[in-house]
């Protein structure tokens, strides 16, 4: 039986960047592929047979039966120079903690690796668990490009199958995951709820001119839009207790000697309430709008992707809590178990950041916290399956 | 004899993007060794001897004799879709210059094309003429990278020769450019001087942290700083009647769902005169400084690029106005000219432009105003010669 470091750095190199020290792991790119071998070399090692559903998504499989299968499992893919944790951690440890948990005839049980849920390389996040569920339409999904103009199709080598019976084969699914923030002073807690959440683009466009002759006032400078909505941002976040992030930005042409004629920020907001994240997205595109008269500048934005609360199953919930003795804490992070809990009795399990520190290099949990995040997960698939 | 419009629409296709519009001529990639191509021809077809200085620099030869010769030309590459006229209308009017120009016995006139006025591969504006001048170290220089990561050597096939005996045989030099404000409401304009103006570049270093789970009060996001120094560079540049712009920024890692670590900005700023430039930086700085404190992140500043005021050659000026009978005017654009003035008296042309746009597709200057700075050309090439 191996521990959480003999497995954990099988793992450790692939997609690292050796400057930053973060990962590159976009989906279906080297690296990220490179994860998906090992996890079928995993497979094989414990005699589960894996299952591609057409959308990216792998499935290992044990056990065999007619009875609504057990589902945990996490991510591969990073955000570009993420932390080590965030989506292996969850499919690490439920490789182990099936080692842990003896065969029951009857019973099956499954570790999925998810793509794509970053959205780094297509961006929609959660790519692969809304297209199992059917949130997401797979033609739609087909045309969306990655940076250097490669379809989703082109990556996974034809239009995603969508919706397959996968769900309908699940009872209930749990997933595992280091804690995004410094909520947690245990080794495990129980997921209760997923803030809603969402990203918007600001396209700011102006009028491209040389940086040296354009006089002030007859410039239409779309980074100064850009700046204010930025700070805006933080203020309206503020004011409510809520989050939002402008941590992506495109400019054209990008020259040091010119006045760009667009930019392109994308805002990532999040709060408790669904109705506090619609009315702060709601002022900061006023804001921006209302700084843009002035700049000579237009606005528009875009919803790209919008996730309503998620609420896990609330017995589900308390079942685990009270199995594992642990706390219940909400996450402003999205996760594949925030798409699929609409579909299937969800819930997570969250493994302590003693720094809170993630989507980046020093994103970190102990070994010790990370071992009884594999001891949680055995014994809540013992209680379920 | 050519007419402007026959040679201009042979450059015309060269280097076009065909979205934008604009042009990407980085120097010694394609489009630009294309257009340098195109300038052999041109000597090729008038018998002139094309002399390489060792720094990328083309000089075009006419006439033999030992006394001072008259150097004239501009340069091909642009910014990142940069507009048509930018560079390549002072070497294109050049030669219709000379076809326009009977040659005299004794008198050497030479048509340059400087390499990299834009500093938009390797960083430095006016990369050629500096090193001809002997004012940037050929080592140094050598050592330039571009976004890629090849090298200023890489791209010459070796280190640039620096100073040359070039300059010491010519006796004055005069630009034609295109206006790149709205100051010209006659076809054609003589240069007096370009503002003291250099870059700056601002790394803002935060930490990088996750969007959805890192409190607002935790955040040490540098994106808030850089939004910040924007509108203030805004700001103080208003208050002083002087040029600033951000028009460059690049992030790290640069995702949605990230707080950025690092934020890096590129200020161009000029005034009319130095003491305001020195003023308006500093005040920027500053006030960069106390926002990062709040921000709970790091400013470090590094000039990239600084030029002094050049005034041209007062005399040469003043002859240059009397004979063509033009308004005289300075201008907040580095040029080549500028460069070079502190070596030889120099003098620029300007020709109208209609809207002020540079460094954008929509830079543009009428057939007739071209024609007309053809003519002016000549007539100061003969003048001169």
């Amino acid at each position: 039986m191996s521990g959480f470091r003999e497995l954990w750095d099988q793992l450790a190199p692939i997609g690292r960047d050796p400057v930053s020290g973060g990962y590159l792991r976009y989906a279906w790119e080297p690296a990220e592929l490179a994860c998906r071998e090992w996890f079928r070399a995993q497979a094989d090692a414990r005699d589960m047979a894996v299952e591609e559903d057409g959308n990216g998504n792998l499935v290992a499989w044990r056990g065999t039966g007619d009875g609504p299968a057990v589902l945990t499992g996490s991510h591969f893919d990073s955000v570009p120079h993420g932390g080590a944790y965030d989506g292996p951690l969850g499919i690490v440890s439920a490789f182990l903690a099936l080692d842990r948990l003896p065969e029951r005839p009857g019973t099956r049980i499954g570790v999925a690796a998810f793509a794509e849920e970053e959205g780094a390389r297509f961006g929609v996040p959660c790519l692969g668990s809304r297209l199992l569920a059917g949130v997401l339409d797979p033609e739609r999904a087909a045309a969306l490009t990655d940076r250097s103009g490669s379809t989703l199709a082109d990556a996974l080598g034809g239009r995603p199958a969508g919706r397959t019976d996968l769900l309908d084969r699940v009872g209930c699914f749990v997933e595992l995951h280091v804690e995004q923030g410094r909520a947690l002073d245990v080794s495990v807690g129980v997921g209760s709820a997923i803030w809603p959440h969402g990203r918007w683009r600001f396209d700011f466009a102006g009028e491209g001119n040389h940086a040296g002759t354009t006089r002030m006032a007859d410039r239409r400078d779309p980074m100064l839009t850009y700046a204010y909505t930025v700070l805006a941002a933080n203020k309206e976040a503020r004011l409510r207790g809520a989050h939002a992030t402008v941590g992506r930005v495109v400019v054209e042409p990008n020259a040091t000697n010119a006045v760009p004629s667009l930019v392109r920020g994308w805002l990532d907001a999040r709060a408790a309430e669904a109705a506090t994240l619609d009315a702060m997205v709601e002022a900061i595109r006023k804001r921006a709008v209302e700084r843009a008269t002035r700049d000579g500048t237009e606005v528009t934005l875009t919803d790209e992707s919008v996730s309503p609360e998620v609420a896990f199953d609330g017995g589900l919930v308390e079942r685990l809590a009270g199995v594992l003795g642990a706390p219940v804490l909400p996450t402003g992070a999205g996760h594949d178990a925030g798409v699929l809990s609409a579909y299937v009795p969800t819930a997570m399990l969250f493994v302590r950041n003693p720094t809170g520190v993630s989507h980046a290099p020093a994103e970190h949990a102990t070994d010790a916290d990370c071992e009884a995040g594999v001891e949680a997960l055995a014994r809540v698939l013992r209680e379920l399956a």
